[in-house]
């Protein structure tokens, strides 16, 4: 395995976010690169996740991975160990979001004409992240089950940003109180056009869903 | 049950927010006040953990508790419901922290010649909080079970500025890949002097030592 590579991310200097973002979206649509933004608190599984994505999607897609955290090495090692896929980790320098100036200088560092599909991990926050447009063209999250069900209440922002929802760790629905009904009610409230797919990325459970979802968006991106 | 007070809380105009801090403490110290800021990531448990708690010391100690959250009055409102101790809800407009002047419009609002505590949850988020000092007398953290055992290794300003971090959900301890002698390790690399108690908040196990250490510290700060 070659080392993974590690990125120092730097402030950006730049003051209009959403104009930079629409610029990296529009470099991004040139290259036929699809880039989704995977967002969610701390711990809810967002490494896990791509690990079970990236083993079904690597042999239909070129796919690279850029790792946002604040400080450590651990998810990016843990994507190169696990799946093969090359994986950079950005450190933001104790930042707590990842904007489109940011993202570029991470995608300064893959090599755009060989893959399809690059995912950014952002940074495990519920508020920030939701904030700041990378450029990506679809922005996702996870919500465990353990966080509980009245988030969408709580984090408005972030669902009303996201155009799909994974609900994860399912297997242990019995053990919380958590309404996959009544979850979905509050996402529709913020975000009547967010889809929800329920998974469980320790067992796999529900990735084929997400994996399909990926694969369309990927497709229409590059062909339409 | 009284309507819980929404405050709105404006942006700091203030710069050194250091030196705000330490003026809200020696104030605070003065008035025989201990203010302890609470933080943990979404869902970790912060409200169910203050209602256990609230419970077992609102005949010890004159009590207030300051909600902060973006947008939404639940936790206020499930805190009063549940426990009769006075709250209110501190609306921080989509801002991800509360510094020591945000704390302070706060305070404004709580009688403070009548209460020995006021505890503040802030907004869960497990990065910028740890960057701004609230003038709390001490800070605590909650890292919930399934958020995984290497939090410590991911956010470590958190770790590194709390005096105090309980373990919490431990009853689905089984259910989870977590280490609590890793967890400790991890913790204590990040701040050698951070005491930690397991807890589960829905049942209760735990909570009375969680109780003591509080008594015992307000105790220190009003009477040394």
């Amino acid at each position: 395995m070659d080392e993974v590579k590690v990125i120092e991310i730097k402030k950006s200097v730049f003051e209009d976010n959403d104009k930079d973002a629409d610029a990296l979206r529009k470099e991004l649509k040139t290259k036929g690169v699809f880039l989704l933004n995977l967002m969610s608190a701390p711990g809810s599984g967002k490494t896990t996740t791509l690990i079970q994505t990236l083993n079904r999607i690597k042999d239909k897609l070129r796919v690279a991975v850029m790792e946002a955290d604040i400080d450590s090495d651990v998810d990016a090692v843990k994507i190169v160990e696990a799946t093969g896929v090359p994986s950079i980790q950005l450190h933001t320098g104790g930042m707590c979001h990842l904007d489109a100036e940011m993202t570029r200088q991470g995608l300064d560092n893959v090599a755009l004409k060989e893959v399809d599909l690059v995912v950014l991990e952002n940074v495990g926050n519920l508020v920030c992240p939701a904030e700041f447009d990378t450029g990506a063209v679809r922005n996702a999250m996870i919500l465990s089950v353990p966080e509980g069900d009245d988030k969408p209440l709580k984090y408005p922002l972030m669902f009303t940003v996201c155009d799909l929802v994974l609900i994860n760790k399912t297997d242990v629905m019995p053990y919380f109180d958590f309404d996959l009904e009544r979850c979905k009610s509050y996402i529709h409230q913020r975000n009547p056009k967010a889809q929800v797919i329920p998974i469980c990325a320790k067992t796999g459970e529900g990735v084929d869903a997400f994996v399909q979802w990926l694969l369309t968006e990927v497709d229409a991106w590059k062909n339409n």
